[in-house]
Formats: C-alpha cells, sequence, structure tokens
C-alpha cells in the first residue's frame, strides 16, 4: 500500500465497527493483451510512468518538427503563383513566421507554468472565457489530433506507396494498420512508446541539422552552387501579379510550420516533476528547433533555387544539392523525413487521450474517458482516437490531397483563443492590488487545475503581446477557412459547432443526473412491509421450482402466472402445478393472439399500479443459464425481455434466479 | 373463447382455488407490421385459414409447373452434344420422365394419405428409416427450398434485366427486393399469399395449354410447320457420339422437371378439411398437368425443330411458331413463363415454414420456429428463408448459371429416402396379419403424427413400385451428383453432412435440458432460511439508497460493497455512507490495479463459498436507468456486467432495484 491515499482510507475504515477496508491485488487476466501492452502497473506506479525532458521532446515534439519537411514548400508553391520571381519573398515570411511562433511560444510557456495540470488552450479558455469558447477549444483540438493521425498517416503510407507501387492497392490497409501499430505502442504507457519513439524523431533531428548545417559551410564556402536537373514547378493556378491576398495566403500556408507547438502545453502531466519547469524547457527547446531548421530550410531553398514541385519535395531537393547527389546521406535524410511524418500521429496519441480525460472529468465527454487501463493511460481514448483516425483514413481513402484542407484550421482557432484567454489573464492580474495574489479553488479530485494569479508589473506588455498574437493566429484561421472552404474546410466549419453542441448535452445529461441522484432535499421513503412477489412460468421444471423456493424466502404473497399460448400447454402446466407446487397461486393467461409478453406485462403492472407506499411488486423470473453460448438462440430470452420492458416501470423489481444446468 | 381446448382448460381452472384462468385479449401493437401484414388473427381462426383445391394447386404447384418452362430444353441442350440428329430421342427420354414422374406421385399420394400431418419425405424417412435418414431428408429439402427461392427469382429477375438493360446494374438488389415481396404477402397468411398468388399461376397454365392445344391442332391439320430464322444452338462442350452416359446425362437433366412434385405432402396441413383428399386430389390434378404440358412441349419442340440456344428459350420458339410471329399471344406466353418462374418462390415460402416448424416441433432446430405470428403463419420461418435466401442471392450475385448446379441434389435425396421409406412401410404392412391394422401414438400435440398400418393385400406390388421408383431417382442424385460435382455440387455435398450434424446437436442440446429439468428423481431441497445480501454501491445517492432500502425487506444480514478504483472517492463514499446508512455494514475494496468487477466478483464468490444449504447470497444491484437511450453510453453498464459475470455462479441470486430518474 505505497499510496498515501489509500493509506488514509483504509484509516478511516478502521475507526468505524461497521466499516472495513480490504486490498483486493486481483490483476487483470493474463491473456493477449498482457502480451501486447505490457504487465498492468498498480495505481501507485503513476509517478514513475512519467517522462524527461529528451524522451518529452520526441514525444511531443515530432508533430510541429514534422511540418519543417513540408512548411517551405507550402510557402513556394503559393508564391509560384506570382512568378519565380517572387521565390525570394519566402525569406521575409518565413522570419514573420518565425516572429508568430516565438509569440506563440510565450503564450504557451507562460500556460504551462499558470495550469500545471495541462489541457493548454482547453484550461486557458475555461479558465478565463467561460464554457463556451473552451468546449470550442476542446471540440478544435480533439478534430485537430484526429486529424493529424489520418493525415500524417496517410502520408508517410503514400511515401511508402511512392517507393513500393505495388503496395498501391493496399493504401488504406496499410494506413489503418499503422494506425493501430501506433496505438498498440502507445497502449504500453507513455515511457515505453516515448523511448520507441525517441530514435526515429532524433535522427530526424540529427539528419536535418547535418543537412543544413554542410550546406551552411557550403554557402560561406561558397561551394554550395545551384540545384541541378530541377523537378518540374508545380502550379496550383494561373500566374497572377504579386497581389497582398497572395502574400497574405502564403504566409498562411508558411504557418503549417506552428501546428503541434501547442502539444506539450497540453501534455504536461506526462513529465517527470518538476513537471512545468520540464514541459516549460522542453517546449523552448522545441520552438528553437523548429525555428532554426524552418529559417535554414527556407534560406537554403533560396540559394540553390529550389522549385516547389510535385515530384520532389524541396527538403530532398536541398539535401541532394548539399550531398552533390543521390548518396547514403541523401537517402538517409529522405528516409528520416517520412518516418517523421508518420511520428507526428505518435503526438497526437500523446494529446487526445489527455485532452479528452480532463473534458470528461468536467462532465463534457462520457466519464469512462477518466478511466486510466492498465498500463496507466488514459486507454479508451487511446482506442477512440485509432478508431475514428481509421474511419476517416477509409472515408477519405487515405488521401493526403481531400485531408489536408480539413486540417489546421482548428488549431490556429485553439490558437487563438489560448491567446486571448492569456490576454484577458494579464488583465485580470492588472486589477489585483500590487504584491497580491488570488488562488482558486481546484476545480477536481487531483490539485493541478487550481489557478493562482500573481500581480505582476509587466502585466500590460504580456497583455499586448498575446493579444497581438491572437489577432494574427485569428487572422490566419480566418484567411485559412477562406481560402479552403470549397475544399473541404467547411466540413470542419460545421463540424466544430456540432462537437459543441455534443459536449453541452453530455454535460447536461451529467449535471441533470446528478441532481436527481443528490440526497440534497432527501426524505428517507418508508420501509418496506411488503413483496407481492409474481413468479412467471412457462412449464413446471426444475427451474420453475428453484424460482418459487426463492420467492417464499422473501415472501407468502406468491402468484405464479403462465401465458397459455398454446391451450394443451397450459394445460399440462396446470396439472403438473397441482402435482408440484399446490400451495402456491397460479394464474393463467390465455392469450388467444399468441402473445407471450403482452398479457404479463399487463398483469404485472396492474399489480403494480395496485401496491402501497410500503409495498413493492419483485418479479422473480425463473432463467434457465445455457453453459455454452450459442445454445441461447435455442431459447427465447424471457428473462432479458422482460428486463427490458419492465425496467421503467415504477415500483417494480425483478430478480433473476438463474438454473445453471451443471 | 371459440376454442375448445381454451375451454377445457378454463373448467379445469376453475375446480382448483389456488388456480384461476383468464383470457386477456390483448393484440399485437398497431404499427407498420399490421398495415404490412394484416390484423392479428386469434388462434381459434387457424381451421378458416386453410386453402382448397384450387388456390392449393396455385400455391404448392407453381414450383412444379415452372419446371416446364426449362425441362425440355435442358434434354436437348444436353443431346445438342451427340450432334442434332440426336434431338428426337428426347421423346422416349421425356415419356421415361414422366413415368418416373407416376411413380412419385403415386408414393407421394400414399404418403399423404399415410401422414395427413404433412412433412412428406422427412415424415416418412423419420417413420420408417430411423433418425439419421429422416434428418438427412430435411436437409435437402430445406437447403433445396432456400435454393429454389435463390433459383427462381434470379432467373425471374434475370428475364426482366434482358427485357430492361438499363436495370442490369441492380440485379441483385431487385432480386431481394423480390425476395422480401414474397416474404411480406407470405406473412399475410397462406389464404391471402395463395389467392394473390393464383392469377399467375392459373394465367400461366391457360397460356401454355392455349399453346400446345392450338400446336397440336396445327399439327393435326397439318399447318404447323418448321421453326423459321431459329437462334445460334447453344454447345455446352465438343460434340461427340451419343453414349450411354449422354443419354443417362440427358434425362438427368430432364427429371428437373420433377422438382416441386414433394412440395404438397410437406404442406398439407394448410388445405382444408378432408385436408389429404383435398391435398391428394391437387397433387394429381398437379402432375397431370405438368405430364401433359412437358410431353407436348418435348413433341412440338421435335415437330417444329427447336434448338436449345441461349438466347431464345424453347417456350419461346414454339409460341412464335404456332402463333406465327411475335404477336399478343407470343407475349402472353412469355410473360407468364417469366413470371411462373418468380412465382415458384412462393410455394417454397408455402413449405419451408410448414416443415421446419415440424423439425423444430421434434427438437432438431430451435423451438422457436414452432411458433405462429400474428397471422397463424410460422413467420420466424418465412422471415429465416428470406434471409437465408437473399444472403445467398448477394453471394452469387443472382447468377443462375452459378446456382443451378446447386440445386436439385437436395430434391432428388429426398425423393430417394421418400420412396425407400414408403418400400419399407408395405414391408411392415406386409408383416402385418390378413385384416389387422397397428396404431402408433402421436408423438406432439396436434394429433397427426400418428401412423396407421392396415393390412394391405397388394403390399408386395406397391413395395416394388416405390423400390423401383427410389432406384431411378437415387441413380438420377448420382448423375446429377458427379455430372455436376466440380461445378458447385460439392458445396452441397459438404453442406448437407453439416447441417444434418447440426440439426442432431441441437436435438441432443434440448434433450440433455429436457432431462436436467425433468423433475423425474427430483427432491425439494430445503427451503432458504437465510439471505446473504451483498450490495454494490459505487458512490452514495437515491439509487444507492433505494437498493438498500429494498435489502432490509429481504435480510438483516446486508453488506455493501464499494470497489475504491481511486482511493479520493473512496474516501467520498466512506464519509457519506457514515451520513446515511451507518447502520448497514460496507466493505471498501482497495483496486491497486483499477479494476472495478473483478475485486468485487472475487468478494461474492468468497461469500457464495462459504454458504449452508438453506442459505442463498443474494447480490441487490442498484441499477441507474437513463430514459433516453444514447445516454446508457454515458455510464459503466455495472449491473449489466454483474448478470453476466454471476449468472454462473452457484447460490447467487441477482436482484437489480432500478432507479429510473423521473
Amino acid at each position: 500500500m505505497r499510496d498515501p491515499k489509500e493509506k488514509k482510507l483504509a484509516e478511516i475504515a478502521k475507526k468505524d465497527e461497521h466499516i472495513s477496508y480490504k486490498q483486493v491485488t486481483t490483476q487483470p487476466k493474463k491473456g493477449v493483451m498482457n502480451w501486447l501492452v505490457g504487465r498492468p502497473l498498480p495505481s501507485a506506479d503513476a509517478p514513475h510512468q512519467t517522462i524527461g525532458k529528451a524522451v518529452g521532446l520526441a514525444v511531443f515534439a515530432s508533430d510541429a518538427l514534422s511540418s519543417t519537411a513540408y512548411a517551405t514548400q507550402e510557402i513556394l508553391v503559393i508564391l509560384a503563383l506570382a512568378g519565380a520571381g517572387a521565390f525570394g519573398l519566402s525569406i521575409p515570411l518565413s522570419i514573420a513566421i518565425v516572429v508568430l511562433l516565438v509569440i506563440v511560444t510565450i503564450s504557451y510557456e507562460q500556460t504551462i507554468h499558470a495550469y500545471p495540470g495541462g489541457g493548454g488552450a482547453y484550461i486557458v479558455a475555461r479558465e478565463n472565457l467561460g464554457e463556451l469558447p473552451a468546449q470550442t477549444a476542446g471540440a478544435s483540438l480533439l478534430t485537430d489530433y484526429i486529424l493529424t493521425v489520418a493525415v500524417s498517416v496517410s502520408s508517410g503510407i503514400a511515401q511508402l506507396v511512392s517507393a513500393f507501387p505495388q503496395l498501391l492497392d493496399f493504401q488504406v490497409e496499410l494506413a489503418v494498420a499503422a494506425v493501430f501499430f501506433i496505438m498498440a505502442i502507445n497502449l504500453r504507457g507513455v515511457k515505453e512508446s516515448g523511448m520507441a519513439f525517441s530514435i526515429p524523431t532524433y535522427f530526424f533531428i540529427i539528419m536535418l541539422f547535418l543537412t543544413v548545417g554542410i550546406g551552411f559551410f557550403r554557402f560561406v564556402t561558397g561551394s554550395l552552387g545551384q540545384l541541378t536537373d530541377p523537378p518540374e514547378l508545380h502550379l496550383i493556378g494561373p500566374v497572377t501579379g504579386l497581389t497582398a491576398f497572395l502574400v497574405l495566403r502564403a504566409f498562411a500556408s508558411g504557418t503549417a510550420a506552428l501546428t503541434g507547438i501547442e502539444a506539450i502545453s497540453n501534455g504536461i502531466t506526462a513529465f517527470k516533476e518538476p513537471r512545468s519547469r520540464n514541459a516549460g524547457i522542453t517546449l523552448l527547446w522545441m520552438s528553437a528547433i523548429l525555428s532554426v531548421l524552418f529559417l535554414s530550410v527556407t534560406f537554403l531553398s533560396n540559394q540553390i533555387g529550389a522549385v516547389p514541385s510535385e515530384t520532389e519535395t524541396v527538403i530532398s531537393q536541398i539535401a541532394r544539392t548539399v550531398y552533390n547527389g543521390r548518396n547514403l546521406l541523401y537517402l538517409g535524410t529522405v528516409a528520416a523525413t517520412t518516418i517523421i511524418l508518420i511520428m507526428a500521429a505518435n503526438t497526437a496519441f500523446a494529446d487526445f487521450p489527455r485532452l479528452s480525460a480532463i473534458q470528461a472529468g468536467d462532465g463534457f465527454l462520457p466519464r469512462q474517458l477518466t478511466y486510466r487501463g492498465s498500463r496507466l493511460v488514459y486507454s479508451r481514448g487511446i482506442a477512440l482516437l485509432a478508431v475514428v483516425a481509421s474511419l476517416i483514413i477509409i472515408l477519405f481513402k487515405a488521401s493526403v490531397t481531400a485531408l489536408i484542407p480539413l486540417y489546421a484550421i482548428g488549431v490556429f482557432l485553439s490558437f487563438t483563443l489560448s491567446q486571448v484567454g492569456m490576454a484577458r489573464r494579464w488583465w485580470k492580474v492588472g486589477k489585483l492590488a500590487n504584491g497580491k495574489s488570488r488562488k482558486k479553488k481546484a476545480t477536481n479530485g487531483d490539485g493541478f487545475h487550481a489557478e493562482e494569479l500573481t500581480y505582476d508589473p509587466r502585466w500590460r506588455l504580456k497583455m499586448i503581446i498575446n493579444s497581438f498574437g491572437g489577432l494574427c493566429t485569428g487572422i490566419v484561421m480566418v484567411v485559412f477557412a477562406v481560402t479552403k472552404f470549397s475544399q473541404g474546410a467547411w466540413v470542419i466549419i460545421i463540424l466544430l459547432p456540432v462537437l459543441v453542441m455534443i459536449f453541452f448535452t453530455i454535460k447536461h445529461h451529467y449535471k441533470d443526473l446528478a441532481k436527481r441522484l443528490s440526497l440534497q432535499h432527501y426524505k428517507k421513503p418508508v420501509a418496506i412491509r411488503k413483496q407481492k412477489v409474481i413468479v412467471p412460468v412457462s412449464g413446471v421444471h426444475r427451474g420453475t421450482l428453484e424460482a418459487v423456493r426463492f420467492a417464499k424466502s422473501i415472501s407468502n404473497d406468491i402468484t405464479a402466472v403462465h401465458v397459455a399460448v398454446d391451450a394443451a400447454e397450459g394445460e399440462k402446466t396446470l396439472i403438473k402445478w397441482q402435482e408440484w407446487a399446490k400451495d402456491v397461486n397460479l394464474v393463467i393467461l390465455g392469450s388467444p393472439y399468441r402473445l407471450l409478453y403482452e398479457p404479463l406485462l399487463k398483469y404485472i403492472k396492474t399489480v403494480a399500479a395496485d401496491t402501497k407506499a410500503n409495498e413493492i411488486v419483485t418479479v422473480v423470473v425463473p432463467e434457465f443459464v445455457p453453459r455454452v453460448g450459442w445454445h441461447s438462440i435455442l431459447h427465447t430470452r424471457a428473462a432479458q425481455l422482460l428486463r427490458w420492458r419492465l425496467l421503467f416501470t415504477p415500483k417494480v423489481v425483478i430478480v433473476e434466479v438463474p438454473y445453471v444446468v451443471d
């Protein structure tokens, strides 16, 4: 009993003679699940199932870092519409995006320290903006995590398939298999999945730094040269002049580099203590790596004269120029890029279950999502993510082109909400008296949701930064939504409000239920003095007599009821009853329309309607239980059906007396 | 209360003060089903839901008569392999087939009078050959009825599609829709479906008699002439010499004319009293019409020089020669042929449910199949047939070519078993003393299964006829199985033994169960003196207290059990318990592996293992019942799960105390 909470519980129980505490160390059954996900972990192990900064970077940064593989290209593909001469604009645009990245990073850095319980944009919005913005942030993040899995796995498999065209017919199957593979690793727990996925993430970081490092060295020494044998330029529309809207669009496309930046703030609880500090440092590292790599890639692409193309990625063009051809280092870089795209899904697997558990804890999602599985991860959230992402992959036939326009709106909506929330927080801080602080009570058991406001003299500056950041991300979101509306963004614009509505409906249900089950104003009803027992009998056999035996032990007001669908069968039952249970009343209900349940239900309801406050109707159902599963199709499930039909009848309790044939 | 059986039941009940009889005239709920199948019929109406000879011919003959549409063609297509000169052989072969038909008809005529309860080959085999041959006959007939539906509907739709090629893509959907249409009509009851299907059947009979009548008239007057513009001859293999095997094969193919001849013997109970007489006369009429039409078609096809073809049927060739072109009478004949092919399915819908009800009554199929629906037909059998036939249509993509080889083996196997069974019956009759008779007790309630043997001086002749018939149909079956083995007949050859095995497994289950539930050698166990009550509680709320209130009314040995997956939650429960139910013992089970059910089940089983003979463990489960269906996904179905896991634990009874939020 290593858990201090359990110890306390045991101590309280000891003081009351009516209450006892026992620890049952039943472990989950050994089986295929055990082999798949590893031995079960006791709750007391939770603190050990956390990760350090190095593994944390691998788990939470893969999504963000993977964007360096395509962000530059996304800018170039838009600028190409203004002619190749406009490619130079990608450098100032990238710098602007990095500035935005810095603002968003600062915002999340503050969030991490202000809300160490995790939840990022969701918690910020909840604490500062209210329930509706919070649920909107939750809905957009959850949707985006699902899309991250679908998009990143689909793009990874697309790369694999372009290398092995014979796999083309199995693209969807392979993508779904990959999703379930990542799911299985994640079910083993955050520590193990972090370890497993560290290698490819660091491999990618090293390869990309090596590439841009050598690139810069060759640029400085003047030996870099130009891209030879450039691929065909990909034009997504007719070439027009350079308009402000086009520049805005290029900027918006480039902000794809920011997706995934929020991951750490949602998953703080996965980090070792001091978790806020560890998570904060990891976030800074991630942003730094991302900024350097993104700027370097953009710079080098300009230097070598890379072009956006459908047949070769910009990373590939840079690598082959830097390494002077398609050699081993080149292949390593391309392979690392492919793997990181699939790995990006892992970040979603780390965050989706945590966020949904927080939302479920708040009552906006089914409570089952708060339950930790045998490996101390939110297994149901992990499974849910895998299933929904797979369905989307199947629905969109694993097509990246079809999925991309749905993506990113959610992220930028949550960025905006998070920034606006933080701005509002600084405003609240500014209203505090100098040197004062205000604590808010924790909203759930783990104590991490407590908000603590302390006066900060620089609140005005911080508020301005966050407001500006929110404005920028808000604009990006709108540009995204407008430019990609008809390609699929409309799905998200319809889906988000629907999800938010569902969340509130769930919340309403739980709230309503809690009120109705609540013991406030509860008056204990009178004790039950008499049970009117009804025993439905289909025939007279051992099972029936067993039920009658039970009935006799709870009451002496017993009536057996037989529905005579077939009069001959009724006669048989009657005669056997006289022989075996003549001391118990039997009512035979003739049923000329051969209905079995309706007459019985009518009878029970009539009796129930005629009970006093201290009486109750108990239906004792003899139930034959077949030992072999399929045998149940050979029997009408009378007891089952009666249960369903009687559950809503007030003052009726159902007793099943099983008769197991052994 | 028109039913005399019900009256008797009510009278017996009146004599015993403990027993009462009430008639509950609850009718099935009105709804879409009512509109679809008609108002419910009381059981007492059963005698009125029977059919006369004219409707009986329409219901049961459509399958057999539809074979005149293709039997001649089947012979010619085989004979074509020996060259067109061999076509003349079709006349002696047809005569031979009609002789076989006469033998089979005589056999079934005897069967109808010997076994007025229906069941045909199944009953004959059961009463004379034993259980294994009976179940073999049952399996082959049921399989064949399913195939009849699949084949006849598919072929009808194929004809429709060749007329309207734009429907080609919806062939399977149309076929399935047709099956469910025929099902719906049959669910209305045999009388109404008979009426509905009489028109097309008699239309076919009239059109075909008109065609062959005019044909013969023109033949006699010498004005018939030859087929003009003959269609392309269809060759199914290379032309070889005329071998004995080829003749045998042509004969076997022609015996397709016999399929459906057994239908009446299976469905005797659908006829008005005197049912054996009515059914017998209908059978004779059917055989006579079938023989005349079949021989006429074969004769005329020879006279006009018809050829077997894939593009035009022999019937069409005859009709267009007889009517001098594609005029209205020609079109009527072809349309009637198309419709009768679909109608053939209706015979299967009349017989399958009856036969399966008989088999279910004997315990070889799920008992539910004996239950008559609101319209007094075996609705479950009808639905089962429609579902299985539809699945087969979907599986075989409504292809007649793929389905045909599976067909007919079952029918001939049942013919053979029936004939052999009748032969054995004559042998038993022969062993009786002159003028003596022997009665066998009815095996089920309706009294029709009684077998009555009466000495018949002509038993030797009859035995020889049936033996010869059995030999012939047996040979046909073997020829069928061998020549069509690789095209699909192997499926049936594997399927039949599997089905028979399943039937025996079901029988074994029921028999075993009856023995175990039987009250023979049953000693009443001691009365229950004490209930050990366990109340599982997830928290303390109105639902929990309701369960405790119930528990208090049946025992004073009550223990509430809470599994503390989360120690904080456990503490909350403990404190609330002290406040609200401190007089009842509470056991808190710590669950370090976060298992919810296992610790509880272990606890209950430990208590159950420690009970005396006069004690029982009662688990009182408070169950929150959400009013709205989908709300249940927001709750863990604790009660449900406990039920499933505890049903097999001896000495444990489960009580559900529902707490409905209103």
